[in-house]
């Protein structure tokens, strides 16, 4: 039911996933009268789901606390997550309120053993493919022991989605020379480090720059950092196709030139496209949740559920316990970082 | 002497500012046998400087400690700083050490009244023209009367540099709803508002993807979000720039449609050029230092001696003073955060 345009997306979303994965089946949780006239429209996917008819949909300015009072058991978004706990699906995708998503997930799911807090990570384009960013956005602040979570919850991800069994890890800090970065971070790096961890490879401090030029697999960070570091990329991105746009249409000679390499253009934006790299993955959780944006469009949709099709394939939840059982087993709780 | 091209770029890019603003004269601090050459290619600036032979440069990767131990006094770096406690120059600027040039200048200039931390402000390009961005790294993290001075302070900037007699100011803050932002940001947010100045037009909270849109005139944050802010932005900028030239020589089309289009691609090259908006600008010392980016040519060098002319000229730092002088004569000083 969830985002700007509620279930029309949302169907021809997963319409379109089930076309590019015909072995998915789906758990649909709406408001009959809202998504029946959007399901006849696509036959495949409604003879590949079962819709459960629920009585309530959270809304987009619901607060998380007001979410979870009224909609807690009853609401679409809870019974999406409910269907993870219960097993009855692999993995929840919601173009909701992502404050209620996060709310719901963590009271209905319940954080991993090991796990303080979840994380929401992000898949960023890069200039060598994709790398995963986290947090962005779950929660302000992280110590150090959590940024080792982080670390290896991001991995787990990263194994999940690449192609390969070691992970390069990068903790995000400024490389200015009189700043000696954050506490929390150098921690961090040293608990990594320390760690010696057969499945990522820690690289060391990572600066803005190199998480667009996919210098780690993985990019470390907090929430407040993080969700400033992706809305700060995007916009320049927009920014950029804006004065791109503006410049192309302002000559004939400049029409002309586009008119001729449209094709360029078009594998640009292709490249750039932020509905390839659609949906935050709440990781740290006993199981997979994933947020799409808001604002998509069905092709949007469609990749946030191809990366939680990915996920459960990958058996991702399975891969983080796996990988926090081996490194609490091997480490004593270590001390914070007031204690360093 | 600083930078990573030493005084062929410096030297030139003061030639190009001279012929700009023809009304400058320059004092020169360098290694003469480093220097000599270059000066006497450009004989205009000869007659327009005073060349001071000094003993000793600061290295680019000194620590600041060992540079303000080694070239306290001496070095090119601090004689330059120490030219505008003494009056003699209106405003120092230099391309070398970061970190050995805010030790320098902090040691030298000291702070202003009621500024307890400098900041670096930067000048970012957006859709709608330039904001001031600080504080991109002098120190990590800040308090909410921190942030209050630092909103005042690129206030001042914005008067002296934009056509504007109360600058819209911003604080950066991450808009997920679940998170509430961090407790100092949303003081200093209650502090701008209450303080109600006739210097700044407070705007509230601005997300990441703000700073492109030129949403506000001056974008408030602590040095650690701030720095990596902008090396994320300049990374993004990299990565389009990069795909974009790949995509434009892939076909013969491409090509053509490149080079029909190339005074579009010109004009957004112009607008994007990270060496027109080249200059951090240390505010909240007793004088103006500008740090030149490392790597900039002298067109960028040169842009960075334009910032350090307009901000003498529109006497940048009166302009603090003053409003610094006004608020804390109006205001008790606030409780901390955690009295909140």
């Amino acid at each position: 039911m969830g985002g700007d345009f509620g279930p029309e997306v949302v169907i021809a979303g997963a319409a379109k996933a089930l076309e590019r994965h015909p072995d998915v089946t789906f758990v649909l949780f709406g408001l009959k009268e809202d998504c029946e006239p959007h399901l006849q429209k696509y036959p495949k996917l409604r003879e590949r789901s079962v819709f459960h008819e629920c009585e309530l949909a959270v809304g987009m300015d619901e607060k998380p606390s007001q979410a979870l009072r009224r909609g807690r058991y009853v609401s679409t978004m809870w019974r999406a997550i409910e269907a993870v706990k219960r097993d009855e699906a692999d993995v929840a995708v919601s173009a909701g309120n992502t404050g209620a998503l996060m709310a719901m997930a963590k009271f209905c799911l319940r954080t991993m053993a090991h796990v303080e807090r979840p994380a929401i990570a992000g898949i960023w384009p890069t200039l060598k493919g994709e790398s995963i960013v986290l947090d962005i956005g779950a929660t302000i602040g992280a110590d150090a022991q959590q940024l080792m979570d982080f670390a290896l919850m991001g991995g787990a991800m990263a194994r999940a989605l690449f192609e390969t069994d070691r992970p390069t890890v990068g903790l995000l800090n400024v490389g200015v020379e009189e700043v000696k970065g954050l506490e929390e971070v150098k921690e961090a790096g040293r608990l990594i480090r320390e760690a010696n961890l057969p499945t990522i490879a820690y690289h060391g401090f990572v600066e803005g720059d190199d998480i667009g030029k996919g210098t780690v697999d993985v990019v470390v960070t907090e929430g407040f950092t993080g969700n400033i570091a992706l809305k700060t990329a995007e916009g320049t991105a927009r920014q950029i196709s804006q004065l791109l746009r503006d410049a192309m249409s302002r000559t004939f000679l400049a029409k002309m030139g586009y008119l001729l390499a449209k094709g360029a253009f078009d594998l640009l934006r292709e490249k750039m496209d932020p509905r390839k790299v659609n949906g935050g993955v709440f990781l740290g959780l006993n199981g997979i949740v994933i947020k799409s944006h808001g604002s998509t469009d069905p092709e949007g949709f469609a990749a946030a559920i191809d990366v939680g099709y990915d996920m459960a394939r990958n058996r991702l939840t399975e891969k983080i316990a796996e990988d926090l059982r081996i490194y609490h087993a091997r480490h004593q709780p270590p001390a914070g970082p007031e204690a360093a």
